[in-house]
């Protein structure tokens, strides 16, 4: 069928996370690839408790429309969370909207901010998501380097002093998908003084936060001043099945959000709202769930570093993360890991080559490995594999 | 705060009906300005009994990540009820895409499609939220108006050979919001000829289909040519917290769709498609909703209908409607309703005047009137005092 026209998304990347899907649906498919959380971590009988709960007792208003912003019992929630956190008030009128999982606020942001040519700074790697809620606005993206420490930020001050002026910075800074990187405290400083210093908008994205298993939180950058648009998510530390995210910023870019919200979808899900709120706010559920879930984590992430670095000791290089779900590994004499990639389909295991994460798509040395959905013994199996499909490529 | 930007927002319209929710939220307020399903209609016993079903009996999976384009199980339904109403096959995989409630169909159709200057054709007057989801996009709207039997299709088939090439034509077939007219059968056949004709793609959005109370249903123009996107949505026949609709259209379409929905947001909620197929999805279910609901419609449109003929007689005139949620009024001796609207809200009755409902927004004569959320006896209050609101303002 022809038609008067092409579209707009012709420029668009696919995922090549989602074309992988489709490979780890294959049986006995042993997946690095994914970026699920384990569905050990979820709280299925307190939500069935609480879904009984809503629909037997609140009435109809838990499956009517509510309000663009969010329901206000879960702003509520929200805002205490984050005076708490960031030492300052959040208006539950006016600084937060709740969103259709956090992926929803990057592309209103993007929607909100972004006119073709617009420059946007990123890390990279980066977080595809991001990227590909973004590239539909025609951004001009300036990429800033990342290593363990994250985004460098000495870097982005140098192009500042030189004249870039970027839209916004956009940033991962706990336990970054793909790099696994927490981004330093004098780094979070220096980003708040830059955005203070050039009158920046920050994209501080935390959808990882609580899923630290090692080493003491870090403030967040919203913590440091307040030219940062904050997003976070029930995604890791309920389930990402609701799709429920939220962003909180300041008063004017969060009402032009808003209005983008309401033309995007009206309003996010009543009932999930209701439902994830109820069950949050109890009194020390949220603790209880990390202290189940944040082991989980724990052991697979070392479970698949000590297999790494038993089985494939010199011939892969990785820094072991403080938390999140993703270890970035980069492999010795490997030019392109999605030529790996595919002997290791052949062999059983998948991942994510790290050319996936980059702006411009070059192959490269790298890989993300997931540990978030395999048990220990799994990883163990994973890593057996991998090796194998790195002798079959010729390699040592 | 200053910024070194604007936002691309700033050149849209805020929401009439979102300010007016404002007023409505007033105590002893009678609202004919909501567009919201009554809450009677909401299957709460039905939505109770398959969300425990749902978790405590289905696993993780209900709560987990999925599909860009809508469980698997959910597609199915849609397919099977479109094959038989448009007696042709509909695939699964490919023309098939969930989305956030049918707000979201329009907003994605509207990124992957409208450049700034692309003419879209939309009837007068017109569904809010779609203007709202496009004009983010900066098209150019060539208005057709509409009358009692639909667009006037015959003046578009005028411009279309006069050379009018739109990137889109946007049609409300069944009880538009807000006319409540019903597309005649000769006018969505004419439709379905011309975009044959010229290759157009025609949206054909219809949320309110299954609320009909009077005559008999009309093929969707979507069962004349297969250049349909074709939306609908659970919010009017189930629920619309849950913000779950579909849309269904050309493969090569439906895949730049599923890009931009996987950008937007990955998927729409897993629990919410799962829990609402599942409901529907029961033998005879969907058909004694109907029985259930539909008479709710009849009985409070036909109360509003009579309340107005006894008490406003001849300073105003409508058209009663086959269904839906809405009667379009014009007041005599009027020259804007919004003016009225002042008054009205004096006297503890809200509407929404017709200028809303218009791309240029001047001033007329006319109101959208509600009668979906009051009961028969609240409709007639509302009259009486929209009556002495009139009489306030001068008329008679």
């Amino acid at each position: 069928m022809s038609y008067q026209f092409a579209s707009r998304t012709n420029g668009l990347r696919s995922s090549a996370i989602r074309d992988l899907l489709k490979v780890t649906e294959m049986e006995d498919m042993l997946s690095l690839a994914g970026g699920l959380p384990t569905p050990d971590s979820f709280p299925l009988p307190d939500l069935r408790r609480e879904a009984d709960r809503l629909l037997s007792e609140y009435g109809p208003r838990v499956v009517q429309y509510s309000a663009t912003d969010g329901v206000v019992e879960l702003r509520t929630w929200i805002a205490e969370q984050y005076a708490a956190q960031l030492g300052r008030p959040i208006a539950v009128e006016g600084q937060i909207v709740v969103t259709h999982g956090s992926q929803q606020a990057l592309d209103l942001l993007a929607k909100v901010l972004i006119d073709p040519g617009d420059v946007v700074v990123s890390e990279s790697p980066a977080y595809l998501g991001a990227v590909q809620s973004m590239e539909l606005f025609q951004p001009r993206f300036e990429v800033i380097p990342g290593d363990q420490d994250g985004m460098q930020v000495e870097l982005l001050a140098e192009r500042l002093a030189a004249g870039l002026r970027p839209k916004l910075v956009y940033v991962v800074p706990n336990f970054h998908n793909p790099s696994g990187a927490t981004m330093s405290l004098p780094r979070r400083q220096q980003l708040a003084a830059l955005a203070d210093q050039y009158e920046l908008l920050v994209v501080e994205d935390d959808p990882y936060g609580a899923i630290r298993f090692s080493g003491e939180p870090l403030p967040a950058v919203a913590s440091f001043t307040d030219r940062v648009v904050h997003l976070s998510t029930f995604s890791k530390i309920v389930a990402p099945g609701f799709r429920v995210g939220w962003m909180i910023g300041p008063a004017e870019v969060m009402s032009w959000v808003a209005r983008a919200k309401q033309a995007a979808d009206l309003h996010t899900s009543t009932f999930a709202q209701l439902l994830l709120v109820n069950v949050v706010r109890q009194p020390g559920w949220l603790d209880a769930q990390k202290a189940r879930i944040v082991p989980m984590y724990r052991e697979r992430c070392t479970a698949l570093a000590d297999a790494l670095d038993a089985t494939l000791d010199e011939r892969i290089t990785f820094h072991r993360p403080d938390g999140g779900m993703f270890l970035w590994t980069e492999f010795a004499d490997i030019t392109d890991t999605k030529v790996l990639l595919q002997r290791a389909v052949e062999q059983g295991v998948a991942f994510v080559p790290g050319s996936a994460f980059t702006i411009d798509q070059r192959p490269d040395a790298k890989a993300r490995l997931s540990y978030s959905t395999l048990a220990p013994a799994q990883l163990e199996e994973a890593v057996a594999r991998l090796g194998r499909a790195l002798a079959l490529t010729g390699h040592r």
